[in-house]
């Protein structure tokens, strides 16, 4: 698998895919350079007017509600309808799954409406999304990962989509097949949009690798080792998310083998 | 004084109160970034729909002008009715103040409506604020923090708040006491929102410090100690941006309490 | 040409001359922040209530199309009529040019309603605009600089503007008169919004310079020396993006004279 993974990653670099990404206004800049550093291409576009044009020349979406309204949200729907229609796989990332009534029902209504090829967040999101009682702070994870598995496990089945989960170990889950993955750092967190990152990256190896739970476990264990590596040579989370960055865009096979740690269940 | 606000910066590392904020789109990232660095929690949300459940479960909200525009005022103006409504400490930064007819008479309102904890901007968009008359110069200031310790002595008793001048001395101003604090770089006025970055941490530290001029006092130390020491070690306001970060996450008591330089009259 | 273009430098860094924005969500803090390190005062505005009134107060205006969307479209026409109006410079970038019909539609009303000063894209994104039949990639250009020379000539007479593209090659061609530059590094195409900055200079330099053509070289040169010495301390495209406004900011005269290659045709 570890060498299919870097397989992957050299794919992606070679390939630049287009990921079309409705995301937070927060993390626009991060998401976009991320693209860029690890090989793909972003556009970043939520004009209804445009959206479906932009996801036929794309190779997949990415749908973040982080800081979401009535203007973005019918986008948000408009392009998980147009990846369902063009056949090209879409990432919904629930920020803050939990918090207010208003980000339960949309993500309900973009749920039912078109439901996506992946979901990515924080237990407490996904523990939020499967309707389990879960006391959520904001968009900070109050739960482990681990006790978001069963919760994950009902989604996936639910909608027929890769589950994956952020947090001290990261879970890739598909129907009964799970992955968990022991790369990345406490910094991390620290670093506001880590997460979004992580959900645009998977957007980007989901447009080059057909198998999508590979896909999933691809994208995880790429953006685990780029944090580990990234964090120890930081002061802090400021230089944290620059350097994470740099090793997106220099990451060598040697450093991903030493270091990547993947058990499938 | 010096103590106590060393305390106040354990107290917020280590209950990581929630942040709630609306502000403009420039900063959004670096604001959210501060936060988690200096020990909070960062909510970005805007949309009417969610606002008030969103300030229900934050320690405070910060409203920041930038970028206003006629589908972000309604928002900002139900959060600060929110806040006074639910008991929550409210901070106004009021970017560009005379700049524009439409800024100042979006002040105007949102200060009539529901007058906010704390006021923290530069001397020209306090001086505005306060009836001067300034020739302000867009978003950045024309005047010394000094010259403006009358009208933040007014718009204070007018309104009821803590007014913060920052500049090359900042200012913290309760009725009738004043703090001026000699810490930070003039490096600092060329990274853009490092006054959006003040208001923030200004809203962390209210959620935490029930004390309102020693929460502004304890914000504005902190502030300029990590801002003085993060352009020490930074090449140009580039790098000091996120070498900023760095010591918000970092600081320690030694460096704390060797620079912070108050005086109260 | 070299020693005029120094001393422009150092007028922008002296006269700090305010730029007004109306530009993506994913670069606004790079382009404030660029602005504010090459010697400039950025305003990012965007509500159409006070346009007007900060173009009365800038020195010139910087559109871009990014993540136009409905809200802001009629806001970026206001600006380049009231630019035209009070003969302010405008700048206009014409980020995915092609890309979608919606885009097309746009970019055409604006030049047709009121033709800026100035136009800066890539090769794909000027060719598009020229009505060449050129296959874009999203935002991301497919085709070298020097390709673009003539659509670049025919749409500097067309509306009588001059016209940058960057690239391997940077040209800036106004009527029959064109400069070729050759500062730069290939990895500031691996950080988002490089162009961005490079037009948000070009308002900077339009501020202060009274020829256009001069200007336009001139903020070229300047952000092809400054992205050539910064890349060479990156390790790779997160650090470069703060290394390049530390450089903005230091740039000294013997650096610059050093490196800088023009050649005017």
């Amino acid at each position: 698998m570890k060498e299919r993974i870097w397989t992957d990653i050299e794919i992606l670099r070679k390939t630049a895919p287009l990921v079309h990404n409705i995301t937070n206004f927060v993390v626009m800049n991060n998401t976009a350079n991320a693209l860029l550093a690890c090989g793909g291409s972003p556009i970043m576009a939520h004009a209804c007017e445009e959206v479906d044009e932009m996801i036929q020349i794309c190779g997949a979406t990415v749908i973040n509600i982080g800081t979401l309204d009535a203007t973005t949200v019918p986008a948000m729907e408009q392009a998980l309808v147009a990846a369902k229609r063009l056949g090209k796989p879409a990432v919904l990332d629930p920020v803050g799954a939990g918090a207010t009534t208003f980000r339960n029902e949309v993500l309900h209504r973009l749920l039912e409406t078109a439901p996506p090829a992946f979901i990515r967040g924080n237990a407490s999101e996904i523990m939020s999304l499967a309707g389990s009682n879960v006391v959520t702070k904001g968009v900070d994870s109050t739960e482990s990962s681990l006790n978001s598995l069963a919760p994950a496990r009902g989604l996936s089945q639910q909608y027929g989509c890769v589950v994956c989960v952020s947090g001290g170990v990261d879970l890739v889950v598909c129907g009964a097949q799970t992955a968990y993955l022991h790369n990345g750092s406490p910094m991390m967190e620290k670093v506001t949009g880590m997460g979004c990152t992580a959900s645009a990256i998977l957007g980007a190896f989901a447009a080059v690798v057909p198998d999508r739970f590979e896909a999933a476990v691809a994208a995880t264990a790429f953006m685990g080792v780029c944090g580990e590596i990234a964090a120890e040579r930081s002061a802090g989370p400021g230089t944290l998310q620059l350097n994470i960055l740099d090793v997106f865009y220099t990451l060598s096979r040697e450093q991903f083998l030493e270091r990547v740690t993947i058990e499938i269940k």
